[in-house]
């Protein structure tokens, strides 16, 4: 609920004529100002729609009329401070039933400010029916008091006293330990729990918010204790084993890089779409980014005697999580990668300059610069370095690529290489597939990343589904050759070619192999639905 | 002297209006396109101003101006056979004393014309003040009818008699030490040598044959002694360099390998096919696969005393081929490869079990493994270590790639980094297209490659066009791990599906990142139709 900074001025003085109290309330929220926005740059990106939205309010009924409106709340609040439960609060959550938020023990209908939310009406709305904490945790510029000033207008209500204490799991399944999730994320599965961030927020901050990363849990969330927690890591046939407290993994080198994760099904449901396919129907946001820091992975190894052999041998790792058989999380990654310093492989402590969250792997995980998600085993208890690859399930039975023209009957999983590093991939996240945008100038964003190091060297649009191209501008931080392990974000302003009533906007990155993605998906579709990197392609109307 | 493609319809068209033999002149112009330029680069690299030239002189003085002076240039021409000596020629040789050039004993004022040249007004006065010829044995694409008639209504007379023996510059060819060449060579440029193997040879042997091993010749082929060659390796500074003969090339540890080389510019007659481009028309055989045999260049730069360092810097090449300004062949590879173990990258003085033939750079070239063929220079005559890429126009001006969106008004080749790794890639060599296959079964034959040693792990056949697939078998040598340096031939037997009268025969390949090939070459067209890698696409018959 971000207030475009041009109206700002016009309602602060609007309540200064208005009312004393209001202004006292403001003073008293002012201290929240030092919480800072993850990325004070992008809290304002909806702008235009705000604008718009004020715009429309403004030219149609002009300021007085709106605050009009705002003052009707105001003493509808005054007059009734109605109860409500979480559960009549959690039934408003569109606009035909009208759009309830929480913010402490008060409830708001927001309805008539959703158009007018300078971040865009998809971003409030991804909290209606519930609170607004957790988005205003994530976009700490809404903790301002012309922000709670403008909220308090809106306010119905309150909460009924058994609601004002947060609800609890209270049943015994094995995810009754897993943490709070933010309310943001787009479930794809809740046990285990897989969720990614909407399209609004993905591309909203460089380096992605750890509440919003996307988060793919193969099984419960263990309960660690950093304490008692430690890394058994196996030594070389005659050697000593190393078993490591969080404190010792401490005292190897800090070593600190930002690092895209992606998981091998990212973008799935575009697969789906065209042939049916086993797997979590993940839309564009099974990837995020993260600033990273641990222990590199090489200096762990060498401390326990091991060295880079002529041979092929891989490093295995297992996890703390398991099933109800007590089988672990397991996977490997070519001995060489690990040993390379230069391909940065961590056993990370720390992901945003925080203990890794609960659901990242606290308090250890393995983070494989340019490789598939699914070799960064989280809850890391256990390293060892085997002459075949991890005989897990995850490395040996999943994760792997198909030709579209192998099915569950002729799938022979052992003739594919498991996957490691992931092809070059871009999608776009502004605007949604769907959408209504103005004519005149269209802003398109999005992400391109590539696996192995490899660097985004170009992103090109369409906006007639591929015919003509336009070369993107990239965002994001500088790519050090050979470890460009991030994303980049890119942006085009394009003109939308007048009279056209629609746009099939298209994109697709180019790495610095000068690898492209492939134009369709059919061709690359396989029965898990995995390495999903055709041109993204999103089909908008064109307001007349 | 080849026109500007924008100009050519222009010069049709108003040629037409005007007269039948100047029709003739531009019908013999526009099958010029076929004939590349001997070096590309060069011949076009003064694009801007050429084009620039055209536009002052259209738009000052219109299409029909600028003809209606040639015309008046040959009406002089006929009535006044002037007769010069070529002292006097050579003392016009700049736009202040008019520019004069000889071809035979005619005499030609191409001042006119030098903004004009399509290779750039800086290729035209090389020759200023003399003869032609030198150039044109350089740039044999200057021998054509048509650049013949062109010159002609410049030409003002003749020599004298007593200068009409050639003059003291020797205008022998500097082709004639080329060597002589295997028959079976699809020749795409004499002059430069520039031939590929036809495709029913390029997968006969897994190692390709020295004699029909593709030829990617930028300038003559030097004639080098191995008693006399010495490799210049310039040491660090504070360092010594090193002067090297073969024979203390052979002291260093022999290192042997297989590595495919591919040039950029392989199969870019498909993107011409969808719209033309600059270079050489090159099928799907500038590839070839070799067994190289050398030193490691990082034993080399070790003895030399040059270490990793932390900053980037790049190891630059300068072949002993030179244009006749003296400008050596060029090119450079980052630091980091040049002196990774692992990249394998040799200073190779064999070629299958035998001294590196000439054409393919006797005694000694560099051989990069992974990398695009440019960067393996040939006659390699000096190494040195330097913080930026070669300043060589092959590094910064050519082997780029680029939007469709880019065309030669627009280009800024330092916006794209320059070509290092290949992306994945693939072609049937069998059936060819057009060809009549038998019903009941049909064999399909290809290759299969990837950069940066990212093994072929599958390659996909359709025999519809790409709505159905079969996996191929895959032959060739084992890949070894992240050194995956050679092709991978393969084969598919497919029935044929009865009553099908023609197959549309696709096949594309997968590499181990997952890198795939797109779809269709029209998103990956760019303005030197280089990277040409969509899925291959072979139309056959089936006999009745």
């Amino acid at each position: 609920m971000l207030l475009h900074r041009a109206v700002i001025p016009h309602l602060r003085q609007a309540c200064r004529l208005k009312s004393a109290p209001s202004r006292l309330y403001i003073r008293a929220c002012s201290t929240d100002d030092s919480l800072q926005p993850q990325c004070p740059s992008l809290a304002f990106s909806g702008d235009n729609s705000s604008t718009g939205g004020w715009k429309v309010m403004g030219t149609l009924l002009g300021l007085g009329a709106v605050l009009a409106y705002h003052d009707h709340r105001c003493r509808a609040t005054q007059e009734s401070p109605h109860v409500y439960t979480r559960e009549e609060v959690r039934s408003h959550s569109s606009p035909e039933t009208r759009i309830w938020v929480t913010l402490g023990c008060e409830v708001f209908d927001v309805t008539e400010f959703v158009d007018l939310h300078p971040g865009g009406p998809s971003k409030l709305m991804l909290a209606a029916g519930g609170p607004l904490e957790p988005f205003w945790a994530l976009y700490a510029v809404h903790n301002q008091p012309h922000v709670r000033e403008m909220l308090a207008q809106y306010k119905i209500g309150e909460l009924s006293p058994e609601d004002k204490v947060p609800s609890t799991l209270k049943t015994s399944d094995p995810y009754i330990d897993d943490p709070i999730r933010h309310p943001a994320l787009k479930v794809n599965s809740q046990r285990p729990f897989n969720a990614e961030p909407p399209p609004e927020l993905l591309t909203e901050n460089y380096i992605t918010p750890n509440p919003i990363f996307f988060t793919r849990n193969h099984l419960p969330v263990p309960n660690l204790d950093r304490e008692t927690y430690r890394l058994h890591v196996v030594g070389p046939p005659g050697g000593q084993s190393l078993c490591l407290s969080l404190d010792d993994l401490y005292k190897f080198p800090r070593h600190e890089i930002t690092v895209t994760l992606q998981c091998a099904g990212n973008r799935r449901s575009e697969m789906t779409q065209f042939k049916e396919v086993r797997g979590l129907e993940w839309n564009i946001g099974a990837i995020s980014t993260a600033r990273w820091a641990g222990a590199r992975l090489c200096d762990v190894l060498a401390k326990a005697g091991h060295q880079l052999c002529e041979t092929e041998a891989h490093v295995c790792f297992e996890g703390l999580d398991s099933d109800p058989t007590g089988t672990a999380y397991g996977a490997s990654i070519p001995l060489a990668r690990a040993m390379d310093p230069e391909a940065e492989v961590l056993l990370a402590y720390e992901m945003n300059g925080q203990p890794l969250p609960r659901d990242h792997g606290f308090p250890v995980r393995v983070v494989v610069p340019g490789v598939v998600g699914a070799r960064h085993v989280k809850w890391l208890g256990k390293v060892s370095v085997e002459p075949e690859e991890s005989y897990s399930h995850w490395q040996r039975r999943d994760y792997k690529g198909f030709s579209p023209s192998v099915d569950w009957d002729t799938v022979d999983f052992d003739s594919a290489p498991s996957i490691q590093e992931l092809p070059v991939q871009s999608a776009i996240t502004e605007p949604k597939d769907g959408e209504t945008v103005q004519s005149g100038e269209v802003t398109i964003k999005g992400y391109a990343w590539s696996g192995g190091g490899r660097a985004v060297v170009r992103v090109d649009v369409s906006l007639d589904g591929g015919l003509t191209w336009h070369v993107a501008e990239l965002d994001g931080e500088e790519q050090r050759p050979r470890k460009a392990w991030a994303w980049r974000l890119w942006q085009l302003q394009a003109p939308v070619p007048a009279g056209r009533k629609e746009l099939n906007i298209v994109c697709k990155a180019v790495d610095d192999s000068y690898n492209v993605q492939p134009d369709t998906v059919a061709p690359i579709w396989n029965l898990r639905g995995v390495l999903s990197n055709a041109w993204h392609r999103v089909h908008v109307h064109v307001a007349p």
